[in-house]
């Protein structure tokens, strides 16, 4: 959430925002996940990380649906919070060599990244809830459930072989 | 993870680092929440940041029993994730003059520590096990659980009071 928004007067107005952070956030996964899947040497993760960011487009034109069902233009705000996320894994993969080693650090990284939006969604859906919103509920919903799916993915990815190899 | 640490060469090079890094991010949270305790109104919440001040202090204790136990010395090297969940928080509580709407905006943001802590835990606690250190996940372990216990406080507080207050 940034610096130069409007004030914040109402749970209503904390709801935009948020829906506003998390617009931000998932636009720029889509910017970084190109990099992690270039980087990515397992061939499951790197398909991981290739049907995320369709899915991610896909969750990006549902918020988009929740901003018009509220009766909003879609907009960003920015997100500190993903940016650190994103800033952090691309220094920590910048300092690995090896390859198996370093898809270990960019699951992980991924799985930081599918937390926020886990927290994020998890908050938005009881908001729109309280707001008698339960129809953007629903949709935040399908994204929440996405993002759960593929953080499970994450982990049984990692204790299947990827924390193995990097071993 | 920061910029000017050393390489990372194998998955224990990795687990060391991580542990540097929520090593960092919990010492930054004892300093973040007694802003967090100052702002809340709920006394609830008040007294549920209290204890969980007290609660990261023992943490960072038991991170420090990991990096004994591991031959290291505890040591925090710079989180950009846990710096820009913090700025986020910061920023979006300084909009709001509401002291209800405020209070919502502090529990999601503490949830969203929660969930960062929550992800950074859970790996570590794998790459320890692979790495054979099941004593080590032990202890990490007791840090995963208050997290997560926390974190499913903070959402019933949020969903039996705190967000209807707020509306």
């Amino acid at each position: 959430m940034g610096l130069f928004t409007a004030d914040i007067k109402t749970l209503d107005d904390l709801f935009v925002h948020t829906l506003q952070d998390i617009y931000y956030a998932e636009n720029q996964i889509t910017k970084a996940l190109p990099t992690m899947i270039s980087k990515a040497t397992d061939p499951q993760l790197k398909q991981g990380f290739e049907t995320h960011l369709a899915e991610t487009r896909n969750q990006i034109k549902r918020l988009e649906q929740v901003f018009q069902m509220h009766g909003q233009t879609p907009k960003a705000v920015t997100c500190p919070a993903i940016d650190g996320i994103i800033k952090e894994a691309n220094e920590t993969a910048g300092e690995i060599a090896d390859k198996a080693v370093l898809d270990a650090a960019l699951l992980a990284a991924a799985q930081a990244v599918e937390h926020y939006e886990i927290t994020r969604y998890g908050t938005l859906i009881a908001w729109a809830r309280q707001l008698g919103r339960d129809d953007c509920a629903a949709v935040l919903r399908q994204n929440l459930d996405e993002e759960k799916s593929t953080d499970q993915k994450l982990t049984a990815m990692a204790e299947s072989k990827v924390n193995a190899r990097a071993a």
